[in-house]
């Protein structure tokens, strides 16, 4: 898979002069929505499948600042999944050095319910594993 | 009708300590949604006729910046109206200064198509009017 | 300590139609914003100090979706400090119902450097350490 | 000069499933940024001389909703400029159809009072004065 790019805008920095905190969470959704792109399993194909995928939990730990035109290299790595969860680990890097690591959880939904991945999308359920076992 | 408030938020100010300009538009929507509620006629109730009201244009002119923690007190005023289309004036305010002075145009969309408001929504139409020949 | 709410914008809600989860990091900015601001100590005080207080990490469990005009009661009780560093942790309800968890870690840095808050700020240290054991 | 690219990411979607009207502003600083940064004379470089350029006033006309992985294509032109001000347009196209028309006019300070250009910064206001006479 490769890595995702986000260049940093001037609007996404604060007071301090260095990307706000929260943006890193944008950031992680932009690199998932890339890394399910190259899978072949996109947001809006899922979601034609009038499956949902709400993010369960996330965390952010902050390693070194960045700013205004820094690129920050994100690596995603599917770390753990079930019939009903899966986990993603980001690595973010910025002009060579660590500047976050980011976790983040989903599930699945279909009418407001929680679905078994595994039986509703069975194809996306094994592109997944097969990147979890590689990795 | 009551001005609305919105309090500057730390992440919301940008390199140069001040509020990024964007904010405004958004802060213009709070407004509106304010506006509208004090009307009678929130965003939920129009959309549950499953009529949309998007945004056609907007304009800010930036007199005076602002920074986290000031209060903008915002004042709305419907300025044009016709059977198609609605416009807002915004004066915001802060400290006893002008900071910016907005405008918003808006239209109304059912199934994906312009609808006259005078027809399709009577009440509000009345109501929006009577605010036009008051202020 | 008075709980802060923040009522959901348009523009903070998704296509899922839901608050976009990044926004709930924001919230827990804001509502410690308000819990220092309540101590005596706001974010203003301490950066004219030339002291900053970057965060190190946070964590959101996301239990229920929030919406457009819902208010989210936020609750920040100071979990755990030490000379270099302290956490929060924030309890957030909407409706009734816990709609998320979070949890902040913060230091101190003066000049690009990592500072003792008990020494540099003696004042600010033992204002948070009262709030820490008696909640 | 090259177009300016931006992909709507998910959370610059709205309830509505559409981009949200206020993001085009943030994408009109991006396209603006890469136009100065194609010129020679990028933010940072004005800013290390200690001369900002704040925004005076902006505006949008919105033709055609976007949505989530729509590319914009912004076209920046430098339609306006005087000793104190300068003025840009924006056309924003996806997928072949015009989608928004953006202005924003901009001046120059310098420890909080307004400088001329043309006196301050000479070599840059000749190259800005190129564009304007070339387009």
């Amino acid at each position: 898979m490769n890595t995702y790019k986000h260049e940093v805008k001037y609007y996404e920095c604060d007071r301090m002069g260095v990307t706000h905190h929260s943006n890193y969470v944008r950031f992680m959704e932009e690199a998932r929505v890339d890394w399910l792109d190259q899978l072949g399993f996109g947001f809006e194909k899922i979601e034609a499948e009038n499956v949902f995928s709400p993010v369960i939990s996330i965390s952010c730990e902050y390693k070194h600042p960045t700013t205004f035109k820094d690129i920050i290299e994100i690596e995603v790595k599917i770390s753990k999944m079930s019939e009903m969860k899966f986990e993603f680990d980001y690595t973010m890097r910025s002009n060579g050095k660590l500047v976050c690591l980011g976790h983040s959880a989903h599930c699945f939904i279909e009418n407001g319910r929680p679905v078994a991945i595994s039986k509703r999308l069975p194809d996306f359920y094994q592109s997944l594993k097969s990147y979890l076992s590689v990795e």
